[in-house]
Formats: structure tokens, C-alpha cells, sequence
């Protein structure tokens, strides 16, 4: 028996130009396919016992090569661009007209979980494959993306996909000669994935040519399953300051100094973290983490030399979280002062935030308000391809709940039902894109 | 001119027996040596670039083909015991008598100074060579010992050296089994530096052939600089509780994670870090140090799953660091609970504190006295050989200043001055210790 959702879908959306309704087992088996396949590509890593896909490793060159071919099936014409990126397009019903791009990345950190990234090229397939099994005669082109590199695990630095195709990205950029670990320049590694780095200006869409980025993802975080939401609609993505507070001291021995005459930089530094988190819980909306410490020699009987902080501050609104960063910033030089010890401020990276596309917003939460759920607006914490897209083209983000906010870890899960309606708002998505897009002349029948 | 000192001991201490005294430029000459020898045996090392010196290894057998060479030109008898131990023996003037032992070890921490434990070995040595240019006739043996392993870096275990001489270390014993990074054996590592470890017993010394050990070591901390003083005497090694806290929480994204769904275990620890600090602090002459943890993952964005805090307390009274433990330990629990995290102590490693012999401590104090300085007794915070030799013979400590109390690290330093004046010391205190000895039959004539 259909669920009440279902049943809700087998009302046709209206719209300006032809197609039929997908059924909704359709929908069902389009969501048993999105788990499947995340599965299957899980299978191909570079790491052994677990799943690392790195920027134009084997890994990925298999996974683009199980890609297209879920692709041709599916009716779609593929290509791998100049920075690695697995394009493919289910042509306009009358060629021409601008393009909807859904899709996120494929690359993963080191022992990921299979969903952050690969869920949003999975889920831009599946709309693909509906778009065939109904037979969709669309004004706008379909174009699911495979980001090559979002994490910035190879090459320390992220977005290396998304600059590209938001032309972000030039031949002669001094990232092309970054080296990997292996001392792999990175130029080098997209020549032996198969791409043309002279030919980079071309893997840019013109800001014309698109008509939105929808990029699909799991939340990465416990909000919608602390609120019992499937889905939730990004206004936007945090501003982020990332800094590292060195507190230094003198060494000592465990047994032989006085605690009257230490130097010790832990307590002081241990002071700023409990600080960090209270500057947090004081200012609504700020996220303030500190996940790495680095203490000199870190050997339990020494007394540290000097302990390293690295701190993560975010805030969707940029002056909030540049307030709370001088107020930490303040707190810990009155730590160290107070302890007679040294604190420098040794580096600090600030990215203001991304507020995404008012309109791709409405239309992501009209779709989920016509499923019958609420639309729940939320800001992300965590940085997306969207974030680099947003530059240039309208761009939203659709979030799926995902089992207890674990990511980055072989723990991360989504449920199929998530799935299922996670595509039932695309499609409704995909359809008002469309709808807004000008009909190509001699255009499609009208059912109005 | 000689210093006010060396005029002081131009006048013969009383004693029993015939001896003359050194001149006060032979003690110098004695510190030159000291001064000389451990920048030479500082190369000889196991470590390209710095100075590692672990036991059995090559870099030990060198040491000791240096130190015999030294030994036998000062007229002494040597060996190698089966625990690796080096002895050079100065013989009672009538034969028989009991000994007289005086060192440290001649192993080192990785990336060591040259006066750890080696310094005590040099001093051992000048005296040795000090008796022969007075042509002294002593009714006890001087054995100057270079203990063959007291850091624990090799085998995770300290005190290998010091335990087979004090009749703990017997073969059977499972510590022989262990293996080193390399997987080698203990007792292959022993068997291949030549020695027989059937014959450990044989190493020990009886308690009834020892009129004391004394162990001559820089003081590794900063009190004696503080207090403007070249030595102090050791009252006793404190005792010491090793143990592991585990603060256990939810891993998370720090973009994603809002700070009241956290189960952060870092600010946690850091409020346990800041209380164990201030808990030593309330508790005169406790000593707590938190100098290693352990974040997992240590990631800057990742809200750890867990920090691990490896505490070390140390206090001379007993009752005193239990107490001190009680309480910072119920800190722990109180903290993690209401972050709403868990916390576990995961293993805890207790050493009793270890009282100095009253004679040794009154010898040395006198004959600090009689050089005309202040008598300053102190506890020592770090493990010394002689807090395993005291379990079986009378004991004692004499500190040497150290710059800036700094030690286990390349810049270790004590001035050629405080080398002279605890050679005067420890002539002194040698003559006392054969003073109390009974004087062999048909002895030596008297001067009183």
C-alpha cells in the first residue's frame, strides 16, 4: 500500500511542459538503487579495509568508469572535464536551454563513510533515470556532477572540482604545482588521470548557461534527527576561522621543578579551551571546536615545552563569529599573561559566509512542503562544493538526515525512506527549475 | 690563588687511617677531567646528531672500553657483571673490607645531555683517581659503578641495572623475556654484549659487603640554581602515581555539531587539566604534571570521540600523593559527569616514596658543612638508581646544580666549579664512610 506521501505523488505537479508522473514504485526502486550503488562504489578505495577515494586516484578512475556506465544506461552523454570532474547531461527535449546541475563530490577522507559526497551524484543519477522511465521532455538540461576533489585531503586544499566548473580555476594556477605526499605534482596527476590541464578554461560553465546547483548531501550533523526531519533546506554555509594559538613555556621535568617556579603551558592552554567553549555557549549560533592540540614533547613525565591549540570557529553570520574570535583571541592572552608564559597567534585563515540562492531555497522548500513535511531552514556548518558554485551560479543545498550526525566515518548511514523522498523533492524541484526556465520555441505542449 | 675552599681543605680532615690529602689544583685538575670525559663520552652514542646511549648497545660497549681504559690507568681492577653493569674497583688498603660504591648510569633518554647519570660515573672515577694521587690506604674498596640501564627507554622497564646489583634482578625473571622495538630479547640483548645471564645472581652485591652507595646526579630541576647553591642532599625520592584518564564523547563534525548537542570530551579534560593544577598547588609539595595526551582523531574539525590525559603526581609523603590522587581523581568523575561525557581511569601505577639513609644524608650534610656552604636537604622528584640500591644498602643522594634545571635535553649543563666542590665533598664524604669502618687488623697507623 502506498504511503500517504506516495499516494500525494500520484497527483501530477503541474507544469508548463509535458511529462508524465514517475510511479511511485518508481521512486522506491530508484532509492533501492541509490543504497545499492553507494555500496558498490564504496568498494572502490585506495585504502585497504576501508573506503579512501583520493583527487585522480584507481579509485576513482573505477568509479567514474561505474558511473558512465549507470550513465549511458540512463540515456545520458558523459565526460570527464580538464580537473577531473565526471559530467553527465540528459539533453534539453529541443536542445539548447540552460542546465540544472545536481550532483556533490566523489573523492572521500581517509576511512570514510559512503554517502558524504557520492549520495549527491547517486541521487542526481536516480533523477536522471526517472527523468527516462517517465519519459520527461524538459526545457532545461540535466547535468549530474562528480566532483573530483572536494576534501582536500591530497593536496591540502579543498574545492580543487568545484573551482574548475565556477572557472575559479585557470591553467597556469600555482595549485597545479602543488605536490601530493608522494611529491606528485598535482598538474601531473590530472595528466596521468587523463585530462587536458591547457584545456582547464573550458571545464568553466558560463554563469548563463546555468540555471541552478542543487547539490544534495547528508547533514554531517544530528539536526534533523534531533528534530525528526528527513530533509532540510540550507540558507546558507558558515563563515569559518581557523587559528592556531601556540602556548610556550619552559620544559621541566615531571618530578624536579617546583609547581612556584613552572612554566607549564598546558594548564594555561587547557584555561583558553574551557574558555573557547563557554565564548561559545554565550553567543548563539557560534561553533567553536578544538580538535587538535600538539604538546612539545608530549611525553608523559615532561612538563610541555609548548602546547599548540587549533581552534574552528564558525558562525553563519561573519561578524558574529569575528566578535566571538577577538574575544577568544583577548582570553588567551590574558591566560598566558596571568601564567607568566608566552601565546602567539602563529597563523589564522578566515572564509566569509555563503548565503545560498533565495530562489533555489524557496523552491527546495516549496518541494518539501508539498510532500507534506515541514521545511525546516538551517544554516550548515561544514563547507560544500556549493559554497564554490555560489560564486557564480544560483545555488542551493538539500540536506538528508543521516543516523546519529556521523560522518567522515565507515558509521555513516541515511535510511532508504530518506532516499525516497529526498528524489520526490528533486524531481519536484527539477520540475519548477524548469518551469521557470523560458520554453524553447516551437516548444512543448502545455497540459494547462 | 686558591679560593677560600681549596685553602679550607689544605687542612687534613681527622681521620683514622693515613692519608694524605690532595692538592686543591689536583681537584681541579680532577674537574677539568670530569668536565673533558663527558663531552667525549657524549660521542659516543647510538644516535646520528645527538646523543642516545641505550643499553647493550654499541654505543655502550664503547662507553665502556673508554671508561676501562680511564679505570685501569687510575690503577683499578674492572668488570662487566651479567646485568651489564661496568665496576671498577679501588681495593681496600688490607684486602677484604667492604665497599665503598659510588655512580649512576651510563644509559640516556633519546636526544640526552651529557650529565644524566654519566656525570655521577665521572665523579666515582675522579675520586678513584684522586685516592691514587694521594696515595690513599683506605680500609674500604671504592667500586665506582656505571649502572647499565636506569632511563626505561629500551625495554619500558628503568632500573635494570640497579635491580641486579640489589639482588632483584635473578635468572628466570620475566623481564628478560621482554622485547625491544627491534624484537630482540632482553637477555639475547645481554647475552650478545657478553654477558652470561645465568650468572645474574652473581651480580648482586651482599647487603653485608656495602658500607654505602652513594649516587652523585644533577638535580634535573631548578631549586639548587634558585637557591644559589652548588649541592644538596637528598632526603628522599618521592613517590609517584602514573595514570591514564579517558574522557570519552561523541566524535563530530565541528561545522555541524551544535555546541548543546555536543559530547565534547575536550573542554572536559581541559577542566580537569586546570583543576589537577590547581589541586597541587593547594597541597604544598605536591607535584602534578600533565605533559602527554592523547586526542582521537586529533583533527582540528573533528569534536574528539576521546582525550586521554596521562597524569603524573608526586609527593616524598605517601599519604600526602594518595590523598592528592583521592581528590583529583574525584574531580575527574564530577567533571565528565556533568558534561554528560564519560570518563574512565584506565590503569594507575603506584611507587612508594623512598627515604634516603639517615647516615648517608648526615655524611654528605657534614661534609657539605665542612666546605664551608649551607647544608640544603631536598626531596627528589625523580627516580634515581639509588632509590632501588636503598632497598638493600645504606643510600644516599648528592645533587649538583644544573642550569636552568634543564635535563633530558641536549643543553644539560653543570659548571667545572660545582664539579670541584662536589669532588671535595665527596672526598670528604668518602674518608667519614672509612672512618666508620672497622680498621683491619694490624691496620693502618693512626694520626690522632
Amino acid at each position: 500500500m502506498p504511503s500517504p506521501a506516495e499516494q500525494r505523488l500520484a497527483t501530477p505537479t503541474r507544469s508548463q511542459f509535458e511529462t508524465a508522473q514517475p510511479e511511485a514504485a518508481q521512486f522506491e526502486d530508484a532509492s533501492a538503487r541509490v543504497m545499492k550503488r553507494a555500496v558498490e562504489l564504496a568498494a572502490c578505495t585506495d585504502l585497504e579495509g576501508g573506503l579512501q577515494r583520493l583527487f585522480c586516484s584507481p579509485a576513482m578512475q573505477e568509479t567514474h568508469r561505474r558511473l558512465q556506465g549507470w550513465m549511458h544506461a540512463a540515456g545520458m552523454a558523459t565526460r570527464i572535464d580538464a580537473a577531473g570532474n565526471l559530467i553527465g547531461r540528459r539533453a534539453a527535449a529541443a536542445g539548447g536551454g540552460r542546465s540544472v546541475l545536481i550532483g556533490s563530490h566523489l573523492d572521500t577522507v581517509v576511512n570514510a563513510g559512503r554517502f558524504d559526497g557520492t549520495l549527491g551524484v547517486l541521487l542526481g543519477l536516480g533523477l536522471a533515470e526517472l527523468c527516462q522511465q517517465a519519459g520527461a521532455s524538459l526545457p532545461v538540461s540535466l547535468d549530474v556532477i562528480g566532483f573530483s576533489e572536494e576534501e582536500g585531503i591530497r593536496y591540502q586544499s579543498p574545492y580543487i572540482g568545484s573551482r574548475a566548473l565556477a572557472g575559479d580555476l585557470r591553467p597556469g594556477d600555482p595549485l597545479l604545482e602543488r605536490l601530493d605526499d608522494g611529491g606528485v605534482r598535482l598538474a601531473d596527476a590530472l595528466t596521468h588521470f587523463g585530462c587536458d590541464t591547457a584545456e582547464l578554461n573550458t571545464a568553466a560553465y558560463a554563469a548563463s548557461d546555468v540555471a541552478a546547483f542543487i547539490e544534495p548531501h547528508i547533514e554531517q550533523g544530528p539536526v534533523l534527527e534531533e528534530a525528526g526531519l528527513p530533509l532540510g533546506v540550507v540558507t546558507g554555509v558558515a563563515g569559518q576561522t581557523r587559528a592556531c594559538f601556540r602556548f610556550t613555556g619552559e620544559m621541566g621535568h615531571a618530578g624536579t621543578v617546583p609547581m612556584a617556579l613552572r612554566k607549564d603551558p598546558m594548564p594555561a592552554a587547557a584555561r583558553f579551551i574551557v574558555e573557547v567553549e563557554q565564548a561559545a555557549k554565550r553567543r548563539p549560533g557560534l561553533l567553536a571546536t578544538v580538535g587538535r592540540l600538539e604538546l612539545t614533547p608530549n611525553v608523559a613525565n615532561v612538563i610541555p615545552a609548548e602546547v599548540a591549540v587549533r581552534l574552528d570557529l564558525r558562525h553563519i553570520d561573519d561578524s558574529e563569529r569575528e566578535t566571538g574570535f577577538v574575544k577568544v583571541h583577548r582570553a588567551a592572552m590574558q591566560i598566558a599573561k596571568q601564567a607568566g608564559i608566552g601565546c602567539r597567534l602563529e597563523w589564522c585563515e578566515q572564509q566569509a559566509a555563503t548565503v545560498c540562492d533565495a530562489g533555489c531555497q524557496a523552491i527546495l522548500g516549496d518541494a518539501i512542503a508539498e510532500e507534506g513535511l515541514p521545511t525546516h531552514a538551517m544554516a550548515s556548518g561544514a563547507g560544500h562544493d556549493a559554497v564554490v558554485m555560489a560564486n557564480r551560479f544560483p545555488s542551493g543545498i538539500l540536506f538528508l538526515r543521516c543516523a546519529g550526525g556521523v560522518s567522515h566515518h565507515p558509521d555513516e548511514s541515511v535510511s532508504q525512506a530518506d532516499v525516497a523522498t529526498a528524489l520526490r523533492v528533486l524531481w519536484r524541484a527539477l520540475l519548477k527549475i524548469a518551469d521557470r526556465e523560458p520554453q524553447p520555441a516551437g516548444g512543448l505542449a502545455t497540459r494547462a
